[in-house]
């Protein structure tokens, strides 16, 4: 018997949990354990409760529905929380067809040999202190001196913000339950890019999802007045980052092509009209599907600062705060996509993910794919993200093969 | 009879005002119409009244003291205000060794026959709606929108950093005197650079003050997900903005030496680490001696920006904000004052100045000449602000010999 998931049941719940944590700017507002959060987190465990899954949460607040079996477990799933006025499918699509998935399973009485859980976990989008907190608790790669030192981007220690939930800093540390009974995990996702739009394609096989370096870096120099020190005596330490990142991103374009090199946070000191300035920090975001280009890339940027500080009267540091591994999706789990795919008919091709995802995290500990569905001009993170409604069944309904066949 | 300024006292008087308005961080902080520059302005008044001359000030708050005599008044002077976490220097030097030569005069009872006038113009500093708010006011070229509508940088409108005071919008736009009994205008300061430092002169003629345009600027393209978006379809306004400020200052070293261009002053948004900015706003400050050259560098400017916006698919807008036309000295007081030098054996050069100043704009009025003293490492606005102190004894003597010929 083939089943298909209740696709107006699932874009329903999507615009319901849409509604939950709105942004008077437009989209929503829902980082994790935020009030909005909260609810959000109450109406999922609803959802899973009705459908007769059983719930489990963790310390780190990731929640989980199930549907019992014997032998390992099949997990799919991703997150319910946003970035501060961002879209309602960047997580949500994922989790919703999951749950929707188990359900479709559970009332066709669908017999099968593994156990499936739909997952949602806590703070994907980092809003807290750095992206993956729930993912990273569960698969345990996360340090507890981040939870006590790292500042929210509300201004908060964490330890203030958990003060009004369930959850401390001890909980989220013991979420860590290693568990070696998942067999694969399996996370539908919107692009956040223009690929699978341009090429008119319904659904994306992930291949492989880029690693990632977060770098905070700065160039000093030395202020002085606009007016009276001459262009050749300057120590400008903004012209020094101008420098930088032209010649950094033209060395990502030319030579490691599909990478990316990304300055989005600025500030320059001390920032006045007249006054050259004396520093200039700033951000570093470089990502690659290949961990030798990662390597080469970072070679290259010590040495490119290193040039400009010494042409340039400069000096150059910078910290490391973040770093993912490019994550290869064993040709099981796409060979398995493609196959069904094909069977269906769905319009499909194999693209690799620049943005991380909590499939990337669970990758340390199962085998992991990703189903990327187009989303309108590529928009993400913004009110304005929008999908096409029937790629989101496609999706979901591969989604649901998928999760069929890994649990016979 | 050949009479000398009272150097120990105007030493003594420059270290004591330095004491009002000390900031914690180091240096001074004493902008226009705040608590210190209340004080400063009542100090300052006492030492007019205690040497005897008469004393007045203006509805914009520009203090003036006179030594009666018939005829055009030769006037000299500067700013008391400084930037904040400024140096003690720049302003006061020009006005305490203008109140010395005065008091010199005065003391040896020496006759002159044109009446002669110290002056401490407000705000030379800008901290509140630009630059030369006073001596503007003085010299009837503000205008009155400025400050009505202009926004100070403490973040209140002008009126309401006022209201403290004895002086309001109205009494600002009526200290326009249009005075046309002012024969000539002199103000010692430092230099602000490094020139005389290098050559080691005590004194430095200035010879022109370099024309200065303030624009606000912006380069907008369209914010995008770090991870997704590949480096060729990027409309990352913070690259448009590194490419335009290298090419501007290759242009400007190359095609005008002497000239500057700085910006000094930087945001973008929406400022984040994995996001491709959206929005680059920017100051840009350029200067030169050459009113030619100012044009040109607009043209260019313009054209550049114009160029980056269509080959990185951006979008540029700026606003001039201020713009000062450079100025020539008079030969007749630069030749007074190189003959009093060589006649003296002062150590002296001629040269231009970058920074504007009170004089530049009194030059719209009348004949107006500038006396430079080195400053070390030629460090301004800054707490390390120095001199050395033979210097300003040399530059206010040939301010006082100078003053004494002019009214002669």
């Amino acid at each position: 018997m083939k089943i298909k998931i209740n696709f107006e049941r699932l874009k329903n719940e999507i615009i319901e949990l849409s509604q939950i944590g709105k942004d008077p700017r437009g989209g929503i507002s829902r980082p994790s354990f935020s009030k909005p959060d909260l609810k959000a987190r109450e109406w999922f465990k609803d959802k899973i409760s009705i459908a007769g899954l059983s719930l489990r949460q963790d310390g780190a607040g990731n929640i989980f529905g199930r549907l019992e079996g014997e032998g390992k477990t099949i997990m799919a799933g991703s997150h319910l929380d946003s970035v501060i006025n961002g879209g309602i499918f960047d997580g949500p699509a994922g989790v919703l067809s999951a749950l929707e998935s188990l359900r479709a399973i559970k009332e066709n009485s669908l017999k099968l040999n593994k156990p499936l859980e739909v997952a949602a976990f806590t703070d994907e989008e980092g809003n807290l202190v750095g992206d993956f907190l729930g993912v990273r608790a569960f698969t345990g790669s996360l340090r507890r001196e981040v939870l006590e030192n790292g500042l929210t981007q509300f201004g908060k220690p964490l330890k203030d913000i958990l003060q009004d939930t369930e959850f401390s800093i001890d909980s989220i540390m013991q979420a860590d339950k290693q568990r070696p009974d998942i067999d694969a995990f399996l996370e539908l996702h919107i692009e956040q890019g223009q690929v699978l739009e341009t090429e008119e394609k319904s659904i994306g096989i992930v291949d492989c999802i880029a690693g990632k370096n977060y770098w905070v870096c700065s160039f000093s120099g030395r202020a002085s007045h606009a007016g009276t020190t001459p262009i050749e005596l300057r120590q400008d330490a903004f012209l020094g980052l101008a420098d930088f990142a032209l010649k950094a991103t033209q060395y990502v374009a030319t030579q490691h092509y599909g990478s990316k090199v990304t300055i989005g946070k600025a500030h320059i000191f001390p920032g006045a009209f007249s006054i050259v300035s004396g520093r200039a920090d700033f951000s570093l975001d470089f990502r690659s599907t290949s961990e030798e280009s990662l390597q080469a890339m970072e070679i290259f940027f010590l040495s490119l600062a290193e040039d400009i500080s010494s042409t340039r009267g400069l000096k150059f540091r910078y910290k490391s705060i973040d770093k993912t591994k490019p994550v290869t999706t064993p040709p099981r789990l796409t060979n398995l996509l493609q196959e069904i795919c094909e069977k269906e008919d769905y319009s499909h091709m194999i693209l690799p993910s620049g943005a991380g995802h909590d499939a990337q995290i669970m990758a340390s500990i199962t085998d992991s794919a990703m189903i990327f569905i187009p989303c309108t001009d590529g928009i993400s993170h913004s009110p304005e993200e929008n999908i096409k409604w029937e790629d989101l069944e496609i999706g979901a309904n591969l989604l649901l093969q998928s999760l069929i066949k890994l649990a016979s």
